[in-house]
């Protein structure tokens, strides 16, 4: 099977741990033993988050007066670099010597006339007192908003429309080399009034730009690894129930805006819908069942039999 | 053609310049220009130096406190994702769309037993009073040196032994990419006793590395791209001349210790002896001289015939 796995950035640094460099390796090790007998029997594209890791990278420039700030596609460059570079040592450290493994710089590419440029909505950096983020939001042409009690940056979150290194990717897969390609979402680029790409401050969403490269890929399988155990209906509640088998038609019509889940499911069901492949969200520790439909919440698309429902009225569809 | 070039670190951000993006551009887009015709006729491996971009990130870390600085390792992926990234956009920009472009993550192993660790000599990240260095020392395991009137820390120069990722830096040669990789001399690491795998707190020379590149690559041609037009002999004097063309033999006999020189001088040397190929130093600006041995110090091997010799007595080879 060719599948791609995109790691959450929080599997990589989880919520209110320090952010050293032994508390990132040795999640990037849970990752790698997680993914390293998935990259020995399949062909196998990982991307990850890097929410956590960008986050630091911008107070550490803020801090430092003496030079300007990067703006976000050069930080997203340098997450790519550093999470790959983790991801691929721990992997490489767990395969025989002669599996080849690559990290790729993946540019991503939004349009300009996204309708996400007009209500920017994504917090990114530091929080601010009012009066100092509006100072700033004149000075450097940000848009701010309120976040809680502090006020913060906001930018765009505009949809991905192409990944422009495909190509290589694809070439890599075929010579059997496992890929970590895509991370954070991509770089985020977009093509200027003079035909040019350039890096855009927006943020791309992960779940959404990996499910534009398992497109690209045909990808048979598109994983998206959390730290959740699947999706649930009412969650929270004393009814919550984890939906294990679901068609995308089906989970459409459910909403779940709240926190990382809407994302990952707007993003499974494009893929599916669009490839007629399988997507699952699930927990990195589940791997093995995430792969065999045994564990997760897994997105179909074709309706053929209603089946296993993990106790909900849904159909069950076989892939065509 | 096969060609590596190694572009130099400031030739990506020059002395004194300020470190923003909008310079960092302008000068990737300089090297573009000098690149893209080659990229068009030839299998390309570009290479780059970090040491600019690393000190920055150096800084930035010091001045946020609140969480620890990543070590060299972490440092050198970021560069390599950001430097790569910077080098392809305007690499692609002036290129056709159907051209495949490609950055790789590149480790580079070295040895714990090399010698370099038992004399570090270079210098890295921010200065201090000597009161100030020698806490950090103590406190972080550091070797620190005097360097001018400050004191610095300093890390070992080890030699490059193997480009990990060098499977598929060819295999995307053979599909006509141009690659970038290897930058700022690849991402340092090492094996430990246990025989995993790890980050190295070392900085390897970028010329040697690429050396070792274009050697595992079978190059034809390794081009040293820099800010001066070729290896000068009495440099500063009144009797200073430019070496045009000679023999690594020949070339390996002067000494050239001062400055950043040295090393490109015994990265030529080095390659052209392992491999046969010509080696080249010279101006970014002079791109397609240097390719045709038209500008730049050539550095070749087998001994064959005295011809253009730019005022000096030395024998010129022919490629054999």
């Amino acid at each position: 099977m060719r599948i791609v796995v995109a790691v959450g950035g929080n599997a990589l640094l989880k919520r209110g741990e320090e952010p050293t460099t032994k508390n990132q390796r040795a999640n990037a090790q849970v990752a790698g033993k997680a993914l390293a007998p998935l990259a020995a029997e399949h062909e196998l594209v990982i991307s990850h988050g890097n929410g956590p890791q960008v986050g630091l990278l911008a107070l550490q420039a803020a801090a430092y007066k003496e030079a300007e700030a990067y703006p976000l596609d050069v930080l997203g460059a340098q997450t790519e670099g550093m999470i790959g570079y983790m991801l691929e040592q721990e992997l490489g450290n767990l395969l025989p010597d002669e599996h080849p493994l690559a990290t790729l710089l993946t540019m991503v590419e939004v349009s300009p006339k996204d309708p996400a440029f007009e209500n920017p909505t994504k917090f990114i950096g530091p929080v601010y007192e009012r009066a100092e983020a509006e100072k700033l939001a004149a000075e450097k042409g940000w848009t701010v908003k309120q976040d809680g009690k502090w006020w913060r940056r906001v930018v765009p979150s505009p949809l991905p429309r192409r990944v422009f290194q495909i190509r290589p990717i694809r070439w890599l897969l075929e010579k059997g080399v496992t890929v970590i390609c895509t991370g954070g979402g991509g770089i985020p680029t977009m093509y200027d009034e003079e035909g040019l790409l350039r890096g855009a401050e927006v943020v791309i969403d992960k779940d959404l730009a990996s499910a534009l490269l398992a497109r690209q890929l045909q990808a048979d399988l598109y994983i998206m690894a959390t730290d959740v155990d699947g999706v649930y209906l009412d969650w929270g509640t004393p009814d919550q129930r984890r939906l294990g088998d679901v068609t995308y038609e089906d989970l459409e019509r459910h909403d779940f805006a709240s926190g990382s889940i809407g994302p990952k499911v707007r993003a499974a069901c494009w893929f599916v819908e669009k490839t007629g492949g399988r997507a699952v969200i699930g927990a990195l520790e589940q791997m093995s069942e995430l792969v065999t439909g045994e564990a997760g919440t897994n997105v179909h698309p074709m309706p053929d039999t209603i089946t296993k429902v993990f106790g909900l009225p849904v159909t069950y569809r076989v892939r065509p």
